[in-house]
């Protein structure tokens, strides 16, 4: 083993990076048998020495993070401020002084990935963010390494824990949206201002990262269509229960049927509940993989938080310290397939629409007639009568997302349609062409 | 991009193996892209080329495998032939002449992994094996690399599909073992002699693969404590029912509690529904593991099939392929802990009991003192009469095997204890020192 050790740099020293600081202390010898090499924490820059954690060593505490990774004797820099900048220059100059980056940084990721990994080859370093994506769940190295010789199809996954931890608690309970997310801010699941989770940025971010690795093309924050989960009522969790189905927010990233482009979403859908991911609780992530050998693969896991964040970034800490002890570097961006992202509109899936109506005869005719001439297939119709108004639940075959807009509209005007309760998208069915064959793997030599 | 292209050879042409060849026909633009370089299929060792499969580019087909790996210009061998020997010493004949391996050969990497590994380290080649370890599913990587920064705990996997299925079908209509097996060999999912499978054989090799990666250290096959399904009974079923629970066929892998040794076993189990891999259904596999950093995290997918092995061999065969262009290796052997595998004795765990006895007074406490003497404290107890007879459904608090045998032992030697009709250990439950502090991430800036 070689003696000399490989340098840290750490930017950032919060939750993250204290853990970080911490696991490369405590498992310091286990780190240099998996390196080859002992490594060691060089500098640690912080906003605010006043306020970093105990048990971080206060010595190795700088306010000068551009000095720090300028230093030159720098080989690993990793990056756990969040945010566009300072972080984005940061890692640039860390790259133009020899060091490879690992970052939790989605939101830098999904906006100037292509540029980072322009940089990071350039001076043949490595760029790493395993944690960017569901926090300890591997993701992107099995996307990137596990399933490169195999054709991902889609991938869907729950991606953000705080919007599941709702949606959970308001499938559980009947709560309100509202009542909800009051409750996962008092047990420390949401913060204080719930934005980025609730509206979905967050998992854009992650969707863009995932779709852009899966389907290795560039994908970014912009070309995600985006719709968070406020909207949601305890009234679309109840016909959610009725169809089997539960509403849960879902990142989704697929390759068009023509394999000529992708597309990449997040919004909340109904799946049904025989699902694997029907069944993810509380706060945690998986994602659900569709590749054309593979068939059908889920990661589960932790999605956040100090400690697992942590350790995927102490994953990729190992892999880029190997890389440096050979002088190789690992797999960067594979974005040869340059496929261009299709807009919302070309979407196809299915919808679950609920209309408050007049109660009269002739209605249900009308309502079907604006559906046929949008072309949009109806699979089921349930009528309900209370108190003079009536509500009619669509649930329609496979269409797009601009036809079914166009329905909608169209229904808005009709005299008889007083309001398009919600519209939600049904998710997570057998997909026509990327079926059941996969699903039930015959054993052969197992 | 390079344009000479990498060259592989491809062992055995069976179901995995002429998968194989079609992807890397089919795919050979984006294995290029993902490569760096084209890779061509340089030649097929076959044992009968009579019975090879349509699509397999017959003028690549040879009966002599060893003239193969020799040729002196394969970089890659891709083996897929199975079983101890003529595997073993092909596989070191082309380290020998300098190829990178990808096997997806379980039992030969968890009979001779650390000597295939020196091999491999000594010629300065790769050795891939995620196919040897259910399937599609990525394992082998996230383990050996995405966690490489963390310290793994346990894994608790179920790794046999066959077994599953048959459990699977015990548990939905109340079938007996045979009825089960009879329907899972008429449906493919079971071969016609499934020894290999049932008895545990298949999932043990598994576990010591998975054991030895987890934990940094050498476990082998014959580590492996090994039970299969043969003697489930339907009443087994369904007494885990009436716990809540149902019964898997588990690979577990545990450190132990002082860390200072490792302990890997196969059995059939119960496993309370509420744990992710009681919903593992039919053929699928899945893969939990416990990290002191990430928490809990679960892998899912196909555990067998032509396909899913395919994809998971494409990928190593990616890894080795951009290793060979850029003159490195993979993560090879991590075996510096060295950690000694204890035997079954020492496994803690708790159990599920049914005795038949007389029906008469003072048993229980007979019964009730043996557990005590031999330290193995009882957490329920559930008497049933039964014309003239009564059962004792025992479960206890965690105990070691040693101590639980000798307990049964004991037993047996009661008069009253007319038989100890069924022993089954009781798992996936919190674990402690490795409890829920993990399982409810707080949300910190995600």
């Amino acid at each position: 083993m070689r003696t000399r050790p490989l340098k840290v740099a750490l930017l950032g020293c919060g939750v993250v990076g204290s853990e970080v600081a911490r696991i490369m202390t405590t498992h310091a010898d286990d780190l240099a048998a998996r390196i080859g090499a002992p490594v060691e924490l060089a500098g640690i820059a912080v906003r605010r020495p006043g306020r970093v954690r105990e048990g971080v060593p206060a010595e190795l505490v700088t306010t000068d993070a551009t000095a720090l990774v300028k230093r030159g004797d720098i080989d690993v820099v990793v990056e756990v401020i969040g945010g566009i900048e300072p972080a984005r220059s940061l890692i640039t100059t860390s790259f133009d002084h020899g060091a490879s980056v690992v970052s939790a940084n989605k939101a830098l990721v999904a906006q100037e990935g292509a540029a980072l990994h322009a940089a990071a080859e350039q001076r043949g370093a490595d760029l790493y963010y395993e944690a960017a994506v569901a926090g300890a769940i591997p993701l992107v190295r099995p996307l990137r390494e596990s399933l490169a010789g195999d054709k991902v199809n889609r991938v869907l996954g729950i991606v953000n824990g705080t919007t599941n931890f709702i949606l959970d608690r308001m499938d559980g309970s009947g709560a309100g949206y509202s009542e909800a997310l009051d409750e996962a801010t008092a047990l420390g699941y949401a913060e204080a201002d719930p934005t980025a989770d609730v509206e979905g940025f967050d998992a854009a971010a992650k969707a863009a990262i995932l779709a852009g690795i899966a389907f290795h093309t560039r994908v970014t924050l912009d070309d995600v269509h985006r719709e968070g989960i406020t909207e949601v009522t305890a009234a679309d969790i109840a016909s959610a229960k009725r169809m089997g189905c539960t509403v849960k927010l879902l990142a989704i990233c697929e390759r068009a049927a023509d394999g000529r482009s992708v597309t990449a979403r997040v919004h909340p859908a109904m799946i049904p509940l025989s699902h694997p991911l029907a069944s993810v609780r509380e706060a945690y992530n998986a994602v659900f993989v569709e590749a054309d050998a593979a068939g059908q693969l889920m990661f589960y896991g932790p999605g956040a938080g100090g400690s697992p964040t942590a350790s995927a970034v102490l994953g990729d800490l190992v892999a880029a310290c190997r890389n440096k002890l050979a002088g190789a570097t690992g797999p960067g961006e594979s974005a040869y397939s340059r496929l261009p992202v299709s807009p919302m509109g070309d979407v196809i899936t299915r919808y679950h629409i609920s209309l408050d109506v007049a109660d009269k005869p002739g209605v249900l005719a009308q309502v079907a007639t604006v559906f046929a001439e949008h072309g949009v297939s109806i699979d089921t119709v349930r009528q309900q009568g209370k108190d003079g108004e009536a509500s009619l639940v669509v649930v329609t075959h496979r269409a797009s997302d601009a036809a079914l807009s166009a329905t909608v509209e169209a229904l808005r005007r009709l005299d008889t349609v007083r309001d398009v309760a919600s519209i939600m998208r049904v998710e997570g069915e057998e997909r026509p062409g990327n079926g059941p064959a996969e699903t039930h793997q015959r054993v052969s030599g197992e």
